[in-house]
């Protein structure tokens, strides 16, 4: 470098000591605090559903975008009763826990279904269409070419084959089926409670997610049997009910609201941490997985009375 | 291509109907069924330490390769007593359970270390020598310029800064600190019970890893004040006593085995994982996430009497 182009690099050098630092990025807790009242959007009730246990209420969010055939189904079967009286009949350690009817392999005993189907035709991906809302993560990840988050859902996609999917994040629900891909339908459920078995990505139906009381689920006891299965009845945890959100009394609904992922603010939260700024930490990844993006839920705001 | 061409590439093209198919690839429950008996190790007592809880022992492998200092700690405060009587402090959903005293931060009530260290340096990470086993993964992994197994346990490397270090995943132990870098030591210790956090890779020393006994640690109640943390103290999981196994009796010891990870076996085991065979799976992953490999552990075959 000559001296002149040392001179005029220093004159216009960024960061000048006469220049104010550059602000430093806001945590994940700053800007979460920072959100307005338009980054955040209601659960549709309609597409929201009680899981209800002795310990308390589980909320989950049903993803009509990208099953809409298996949420039908399960509203339906929820709306017959189906579930109410039925159980927690696995837990496996760092994988799922699967509700169902304990009795679902025997044609005998197994409970009838009055509304709904037992099985549906598979829904395991969905078209890439222009109009499915994907914010997307900037990190290369391993399971699909990219990923990201559908209203408010973890998902991957692929441009080349035309198709979207949901992913085995913590909390997600899927459709239990045996090795036919379309022996199941809903009637038995499962929820990710462990490392996020993304390579079940495209193998199964998901059809939503657990906003709130997670730990109702991930503490049930372990089953002993193969794959987590309870070996007997008495540690199964009963099933109170199950109710769409929309059908209860709006007095006894659980109203919350999810932060939107389509927003400069959730992707203000995903770089928060791409990069963790909080003093605690000492490196910096500079990168996130899709499962250990976190996804808020608050109570909603009541309205104005 | 010319006619001579063709007539060639058919005459002596690979998989003519004459040739048998190629082998299907085993299953994961194939390789760990074909896997000999020099396909396992025992762990070292003097590397082993037994957490007792009402509900049973957790067994956990030590790894001094990776935090000499910290291992000789946690032996020495184990060995003074010192954790026998303390409590599971804190469990978060989706991310750590931690032990520890409860008054640990009162200078005044914290309980006295008669010997060990109540801080030490940090060993967040270490060098990269020859001499470190490494299996490494064939694929990109986001947080890690290169991951793998070293010794049975999860690990990333960079070779241009030449540093190795243990990775989050399910069951890994380490040792909390506050924002110095030099303020944990191992009178604190968290174990990951959810989805792998390894944006606290380089971050924490980890020092070892749950081989048996999880199911006892992943299920305690959810602590409701932040953090995780139990806000009374009747919710705390009291520790009977942490031993080293080699100061039991032999038939006071549980007996263990873990697959070595650098054999032809645990390659295949991998390969087992990146594309899953068995008749269920409908898409393969052709990829599997470091902390998505099983790290299988068997009881200790007994010696011949």
């Amino acid at each position: 470098m000559t001296r002149w182009a040392l001179v005029l690099s220093l004159l216009f050098a960024p960061g000048a000591a006469t220049q104010a630092p550059p602000p430093k990025p806001p945590t994940f807790a700053e800007v979460l605090a920072a959100a307005g009242s338009a980054d955040w959007r209601a659960v549709d009730p309609e597409n929201t559903l009680y899981l209800e246990l002795a310990s308390g209420r589980v909320v989950i969010e049903l993803a009509p975008a990208f099953a809409p055939r298996h949420v039908d189904n399960v509203k339906t079967l929820v709306r017959g009763g189906y579930f109410d009286g039925l159980a927690f009949i696995r837990s496996q350690d760092n994988y799922v826990v699967q509700w169902g009817d304990p009795d679902g392999g025997d044609a005998q005993k197994q409970r009838p279904i009055r509304n709904g189907q037992r099985t549906l035709p598979e829904e395991f991906t969905r078209a890439l269409t222009p109009d499915l809302p994907f914010t997307r993560l900037p990190d290369v990840d391993g399971y699909a070419p990219e990923v990201g988050f559908s209203s408010g859902f973890p998902a991957g996609r692929n441009p080349k084959s035309g198709r979207a999917w949901l992913a085995h994040c913590y909390g997600m629900v899927g459709a239990g089926r045996d090795n036919a891909v379309d022996s199941g339908g809903g009637t038995e459920l499962y929820v990710v409670i462990g490392n996020a078995p993304r390579h079940l990505d495209r193998n199964v139906t998901l059809l939503g997610r657990v906003v709130q009381g997670m730990e109702r689920l991930s503490t049930l006891s372990r089953g002993t049997g193969a794959m987590g299965f309870y070996t007997k009845a008495a540690e199964r945890t009963p099933i109170r009910s199950i109710r769409v959100a929309a059908d209860l009394p709006v007095a006894e609904r659980t109203p919350l609201e999810v932060l939107r992922t389509d927003t400069p603010t959730f992707e203000k939260l995903v770089e928060s941490r791409r990069n963790r700024r909080e003093e605690w930490f000492h490196a910096t990844a500079g990168h996130v997985e899709l499962c250990n993006v976190p996804l808020p839920v608050r109570p909603a705001a009541m309205p104005a009375r």
